[in-house]
């Protein structure tokens, strides 16, 4: 840390005095070994785990601390909303280089303490630590009230495909991003005013796709509450990649058809609308698999206040694979979606 | 990744097939967007996350991947010794560079499962990535069967301080790799190998402090269940820093008795033997308070097969600081030990 050198301790402390309120079963929170708390309530409990680093997934001349504390507790949400878990509590793990200023360390904690209230998902402990660069890691875990964890492994034959979300704006953020001097983003603080910078609401509604995605929290409750999906996976690698994810670990065969798409208005640079909803990534939409009768009763009780959902395919028995299915003409895809090692 | 370039798919699949067996309890482990656990069983849940990162914590060149998976593990596992609850299960996040070989990821999974084979805390899920340098990060579950937690706010006016394990070692360990040409210690993967490269017992006995420091889980879940300690801390940041930590959260003032403290038979390079035992850090013993009546209970049922403890001072009203008597002088100690934004 640069300005006034505050010690861990003094960090600490900033965190807690702008925490929120911690639920009661939370028997001990921050500023011991570990946090301890009373999961009787619970009959299961959900856990996962999200890395952030600098130069990899994200660079800090394009992503301002704030947003960037947004938006690694929201993909951690993503994945809890994916098994349809209620959130509880997080953890966080923060590596900083020590030129970094306070305002760093403090803008990135309110974006993070912010959602954290918003989703109540109180931060509990976690480790600080100087580092070359910005390294983030949390990790989640929430519960069940009425409903049980949806995995993506439970799709059955002849279900249908069903899409909460938009697919492809992120990925074309971000190729925004990458044409743009991107100086005003290193700071800002509100949506409202990426939304000022964007100019024009498509850029606009890309770069907060890629930026600040909303995790489908209430959603994926509601779906596990209601019963009515047979499987589901949050959508980060990319809708294909993430597809065959399912399809391999369900044993099915898959098929999108293009046509029943959600596609962005338009592409950008040279990435095409089509190609960003196939392979883009960081969608953080759900992409869920339901029987007939459970698609009946989404038809009937769905509500409307959550993003609207699409067929946009279905699963068959099969050799596990994807195939696209454009006007009838049908063709095995080779997802392209994000794979770090490849 | 280099050598045949497996994708994060084939990873997770090497790391499913070197699994240990599940506890019961576990629903869903690795392979989907959360892991699922059924907690019912226990009363209060401790969890706690740690952080490692390349050129801050360690150096590739000095620290094998199995030693380096053995060691992320430990550290988590000291903070569960600290509040005396039994390790449950665990999650990794792995950033690795794209040069690194499957030999490094292996090595670093080897050494990882087999600790967690050790103290039963299976691996049920986690993240991938690429990254410029290495990063680990851990978090560890753990429940409480008879115990309940230790917090390190509860010691008492008057507690006795009692220290269970080494101190010093570890920082001298590191002081001697400092000097030395590490080579072979990149792709060490046994104990004995360690032993046979340091030559004599006490280079020996410091490099294994430092880079295979062992949890005092045992003795922590033990300590736990018997009532024989108010409160408790690990030893990493450096002794006399933790026992502040104590102090601070007890609202109690704390004098070490230097003539009791167990030191190194030496010290190295410039860092003499009191030193490193002050402030050297890393050294996961347990710091615990106990009143006279627990001291005589522990003096009467401690296990023999556990490290000695031994009482090193005491604890007693008045403003929060740490004291060093040396032979009976008393002054005020301002603890140097680790500060990362110091």
């Amino acid at each position: 840390m640069g300005a006034n050198d505050p010690c861990e301790l003094d960090l600490i402390d900033w965190i807690r005095s702008h925490s929120q309120d911690f639920p009661s079963s939370l028997v001990k929170s921050i500023g011991d070994d570990c946090a301890v708390f009373d999961p009787r309530g619970m009959s299961q409990l959900a856990v996962t785990t999200d890395m952030l680093l600098e130069n990899v997934h994200f660079h800090r001349a394009s992503v301002s601390p704030h947003f960037l504390g947004r938006k690694s507790l929201r993909v951690n949400l993503s994945d809890l909303a994916a098994v349809g878990a209620s959130p509880y509590a997080c953890l966080l793990s923060l590596g900083l280089p020590t030129e970094l200023t306070q305002e760093y360390f403090q803008a990135f904690m309110k974006g993070f303490l912010e959602d954290g209230a918003h989703w109540k998902v109180p931060l509990m402990g976690g480790d600080l630590s100087r580092s070359d660069t910005v390294v983030v890691n949390v990790t989640v875990w929430g519960g069940f009230e009425t409903g049980v964890p949806i995995w993506r492994s439970q799709a059955q034959d002849r279900d249908a495909l069903v899409l909460i979300g938009d697919v492809g704006l992120s990925r074309l953020g971000l190729e925004i991003l990458r044409g743009e001097d991107c100086t005003p983003l290193a700071t800002m603080a509100h949506e409202h005013d990426l939304v000022d910078w964007a100019q024009d609401p498509f850029r606009a509604q890309c770069l907060k796709a890629h930026l600040l995605p909303r995790p489908l929290v209430e959603t994926g409750i509601w779906l596990s509450e209601n019963g009515v999906v047979n499987a589901m996976i949050d959508v980060s690698d990319g809708l294909c990649s993430d597809l065959l994810h399912m399809a391999l670990a369900s044993g099915l065969m898959a098929e999108i058809r293009v046509d029943h798409l959600p596609l962005p208005e338009k592409g950008w640079g040279e990435i095409t609308a089509l190609e960003a909803a196939l392979d883009g990534g960081e969608d953080y939409a759900l992409l869920a698999a339901s029987s007939e009768k459970q698609l009946a009763r989404l038809g009937s009780t769905y509500p409307s206040e959550f993003p609207p959902y699409r067929v946009i395919g279905h699963l068959s028995s099969g050799k596990p694979a994807v195939y696209l299915n454009r006007s009838g003409k049908r063709e095995k895809y080779q997802p392209k979606g994000f794979d770090h090692f490849r």
